[in-house]
């Protein structure tokens, strides 16, 4: 162990392994997590070389033996538990992705919930014992947020009774589907239906794409990778281009809508039904966000204590560079981003948990809201994570550049998820939509519930921000309530703002959508400012489950950095709202100088009850027993280049050169 | 050509060429650019297949090969002006690196610099005829900004009259030197030299490190390559231990400082004279910058004006996503600000040649201003260039982290000017040094120049921020000299706020060193206004050089936008030392949106002027022509996965897995 690692530990004021219960629900929570990570951690099958240092086709090869033996080894011990699996399959994927993700996570749940019965008892069994592997075939090269615009047609012939779907357009190629390239046999493939002359919209197919017997695709089928990506590097992300595929036509998932043999289109009951998993998927990543923050938070700040550069007073040893307040004030307010999205994550969850509750009972009544802030927070959590990851990496100097740093390959296989599953800046608008219409309920005089009854309080109503002087400021800028308080406010005002702009808008005579468009920044900053005020707000409330003093006074800190630093990084808003004033906007400054001054102490044990063991952090400078050269050192003598002490290109180019000139 | 690309074009206002000639310095240096280019674009020797396709040791490979063909053809052509060179390299590199390229910007330099005659005589013909390839071996494993830490010994020993070089510890390693781990048979080598027992200091050594005829490292050299890394996949960063590594007396670099053969050290005559080439080298970084973001803002503006998504008006085809406020939003700032950053370029370029000119001739009173200038600048626009890349990449959806598209390549090479040449962080805090300095002898009486001329200005001198009421204000915000005066005053006003923060920690009884230190925060948000003021007036000034009326009417409008946006994102400056007033900033918030729509009709011209060829881009979303799908299938189809219809996976895993279940 390294010394300077084994003193920050000693240092800190509080119990590590009661955060981690907190953090993980409870100890036996803890236990059995420990349990499930440390049969991969043993498991000689699982021991293999970093992915960084193989080709493309080697990653992906590595990944499809992971995934098939992921498969055989949750049966033989039994998990079956969603959480459980979860646990399990993130520590053999590390800072990587599952080469079959897409069957679990769309393919199989796609079958489970648009299946009619007779379907079920038809794909199931063959899904479920992978003689089918299957992807969600809905994105295409020309359109990913715009369902509408998607263009791959499906048209049924009452002669045969038969689907014939076709790519009308090189636009209309499927594109992106993970697995899709090379490793599904079956897609469900996203077509616009078309029967007795009309378009009935997108409806879902299953599509066999690949001989189930030699995995040769089948006729009319082109298919194969998209190519090399930023990340995902072990995923098939594939194109899947269609000329007159014919599929039966019980191939068309039917639970919901239909046609019968002799092409008669069904109507689906309700549009609703397809919201949920959207909800569903937007707030887990809410969870990645915290996850991918966490492993670059507990990388930079334990390198950060081990590493040693420059002086701050000349004679005395190199310091640790975490005594830099240039780095603290880097890292610290990440570390309680951190623990603000892990907090938030754990609200989405429960949140979703109980509103699917309602939804199964009937009861619709909360969806829009929770889909409102899923998108929201999805944008706002991922967006602020993306930065923040490369935020650490820069904060490791050169070494953080290394692949053996695990900070690029943490950015890269994130970063995706500022795109997937609904564009950023078309999330923050969906939000928007819903907070500007929520205002205008709350202006017409009816009562709002959940995150935005704020918008029902009528002193923020005005929508001109005022100087300072025009508000009497109460705020205390050491009291979280308080704070909560003013980001609140701060929300009302940007929401409002963004609705006048609206106004203002329609008063000159523009289209209600020319309005809205010509108020896009106003509203992407309204739905930020309320996200925001979601995440101070849930970090404040979750203090109050915390029963540990010591535990207790040091997330008080946490919450209160994020909170304060917050607002320095927006004091216009704020001070544009006449929220606070010049003096107190500098009293912040000052007090989070003491803030980080005092989380110093405690910075690496806060890292430390995220218990990432060092297999899925698979950082050499992340290490829990700050070693950090030494491995450096044994890793990079693993490089392929390494394999040859001459490379050939020397005899190839080198030498022959000098007798050219 | 793509009917939307082309309709953009015919909607500019001015003449596209016209600009290039201005950002090239002429259409002579056009007309000879474009020379210069075309002999790569026709040249069979540089048709390559993508780097992305190939391996870690392919892409080496093809570096070297592509390094050594450049030697010969720029001999073959006659190129010899080092701006021709960097053209026509820049051609051949694309957005990837040059695996010698250290022996050209290091190497060779140090040894033109650093030899005196005799070892010029020897050196410089073999390393000028490639026997000698090498590198520049400064940086340890261990230890990168801060010199007097590396650990690496170079001991006289007077029997033998040679040096004997060792890294005594593991943190001692060279580490990252580009070239190093395989291309290089020598390097230089920066050690602390002792004799007769003293320990001199950070010294320059030759030394070899393969054989010149088989490449085999010599007896006691450990090298080898330092593993995958975020980008510079085809450069072989390289590490070095050194064990009891002998070399003749004679290989140490002797212009300056000496070791006589009895050991008696002579000192060099001044400290200064290394200090050029850091100046140099930050000064070219500032240049970098301007050409990764013209190239990410072309990928991005070109394809947003012929990627149609969703809908603005409901029934309408769907819109340029260039239509979209949010998107207008993200682009046009960073177009504003690669304009900015191409004028900045220029600026620090030519005052490079002005000063170094000036210290050929003994006068050295502008290197600190130039040096603090270039240390902050290089900071600066990297920082700013780093996060538009990404926020460009990301405004280009899905597509955008498919490495077709080129923004993934340009990202992970460019970011790593972050932290290269001097890390940014300490960079801020070098230029506020001379901020904090400059001050100081304001205060005192005495007269400034250069760019820090405002600090005299008597009436900004107060520290404390006033209340908005506190000072007219007499700001227009449609007027640049008026803009540019709010960022001095802002800057002026930081400069001083961190000046009285270390006074106030002095006053506390804290040691400077502890005072500078608990200041950092706001000694790196000084600089940082300071430097955005320097590009916002060098982005002006510039307008006064442009004659035509059109050009200069929409660079204006750029130059507007990029002053405006960046008070909008730093509103709390502003209003905090109330140089704005609340009206005033939401006013500026209604004129960006109104400089976005005039911008709009421009957008894809102002890239145009770039003229950055399609070969250099090595985009499919940045194609000239605007046929974006077409050439990204042909790209995917391209991909190694695809090789084989069926990879082998499937017969080795998923097939067995079956009989397994």
């Amino acid at each position: 162990m390294n010394p300077d690692i084994m003193k920050e530990r000693q240092n800190a004021t509080f119990d590590v392994e009661k955060l981690t219960y907190i953090l993980d629900g409870g100890p036996e929570k803890t236990k059995r997590r420990r349990e499930i990570e440390s049969m991969v951690l043993n498991d000689p099958d699982f021991q293999e070389e970093d992915p960084n240092f193989l080709s493309r086709s080697e990653r992906y090869d590595q990944a499809v033996r992971k995934s098939a033996q992921m498969i055989l080894k949750l049966r033989e011990y039994g998990i079956a538990d969603p959480e459980e699996i979860y646990c399990y399959k993130n520590m053999v994927r590390g800072n990587h992705h599952e080469a079959m993700g897409l069957h679990f996570v769309m393919f199989l749940p796609t079958l489970y919930s648009q299946c009619n019965p007779q379907q079920a008892r038809k794909w199931l069994p063959v899904a479920e014992s992978f003689q089918v592997v299957g992807t969600y075939a809905q994105t295409e090269m020309g359109h990913g947020t715009h369902l509408r615009g998607l263009e791959t047609t499906a048209t049924y012939d009452p002669a045969t009774q038969e689907f014939v779907l076709n790519s009308p357009t090189i636009s209309s190629i499927k594109w992106w589907p993970g697995g899709l390239g090379k490793t599904s046999n079956h897609a469900v493939v996203l077509a616009q239906l078309y029967t007795q002359g009309n378009c009935h919209g997108l409806h879902a197919f299953i599509v066999p794409i690949r001989d189930m017997n030699t995995h040769v695709p089948l006729p009319g089928i082109v298919v194969g990778d998209i190519g090399p990506k930023f990340g995902f590097s072990e995923v098939d992300n594939g194109f899947l281009k269609l000329e007159n595929v014919r599929i039966p036509r019980e191939n068309m998932l039917m639970k919901y809508a239909k046609v019968e043999p002799d092409g008669t289109y069904v109507k689906p009951p309700s549009a609703k039904l397809t919201y949920g998993t959207m909800v569903f998927i937007r707030s887990m990543i809410v969870g990645e966000s915290a996850r991918a923050l966490a492993k670059s938070c507990t990388i930079a700040i334990r390198y950060s204590s081990v590493r040693h550069q420059s002086e701050i007073r000349p004679g005395e040893p190199e310091p640790q560079i975490l005594d830099y307040q240039t780095q603290q004030y880097k890292l610290f307010p990440l570390l309680a981003m951190a623990y603000a999205f892990t907090f938030v994550g754990q609200y989405m969850s429960q949140t979703y948990q109980r509103i699917s509750g309602d939804i199964n009972e009937g009861d619709f009544s909360e969806l829009p809201e929770l889909h409102a802030l899923s998108a929201g927070l999805k944008a706002f959590t991922t967006w602020e994570t993306n930065s923040a990851i490369e935020v650490c990496r820069m904060s490791c100097g050169g070494h953080g550049y290394s692949r053996s740093s695990a900070l690029p390959d943490i950015y890269v296989n994130f970063t995706p998820t500022c795109t997937y599953e609904g564009e950023n800046t078309v999330m923050m608008l969906q939000t928007a939509r819903y907070l500007v219409k929520s205002y205008q309920r709350a202006m017409a005089g009816q009562q709002l519930s959940g995150t935005v009854s704020y918008l029902n309080e009528a002193e923020h109503q005005r929508v001109q921000p005022q100087p300072v002087a025009a508000r009497p400021t109460v705020v205390d800028i050491n009291d979280l309530a308080s704070l909560v308080e003013v980001y609140k406010l701060r929300a009302a005002i940007l929401v409002a703002l963004a609705a006048k702009s609206i106004q203002q808008e329609l008063q000159r005579r523009k289209s209600p959508e020319d309005a809205w468009n010509n108020s896009a920044i106003d509203l992407v900053r309204a739905s930020d400012a309320h996200c925001h005020y979601v995440v101070v707000k849930l970090f404040t409330d979750k203090l109050g489950e915390i029963g540990d003093t010591a535990i207790h006074s040091v997330m008080s800190t946490l919450a209160l950095l994020y909170a304060l630093h917050g607002i320095t990084k927006n004091s216009g808003d704020f001070l544009q709202a006449g929220l606070l004033n010049v003096p107190q906007v500098l009293q912040i400054s000052i007090r989070i100088k003491e803030l980080l001054a005092q989380l110093r102490p405690n910075a690496v044990a806060l890292v430390d009850s995220f218990d990432l063991h060092d297999k899925k952090l698979n950082s050499v400078l992340g290490r829990y027993d700050g070693n950090v050269y030494d491995h450096m050192f044994e890793w990079a003598r693993r490089s392929p280049l390494n394999a040859t002490e001459v490379h050939e290109s020397f005899h190839k180019y080198l030498k022959p050169l000098r007798s050219k000139l």
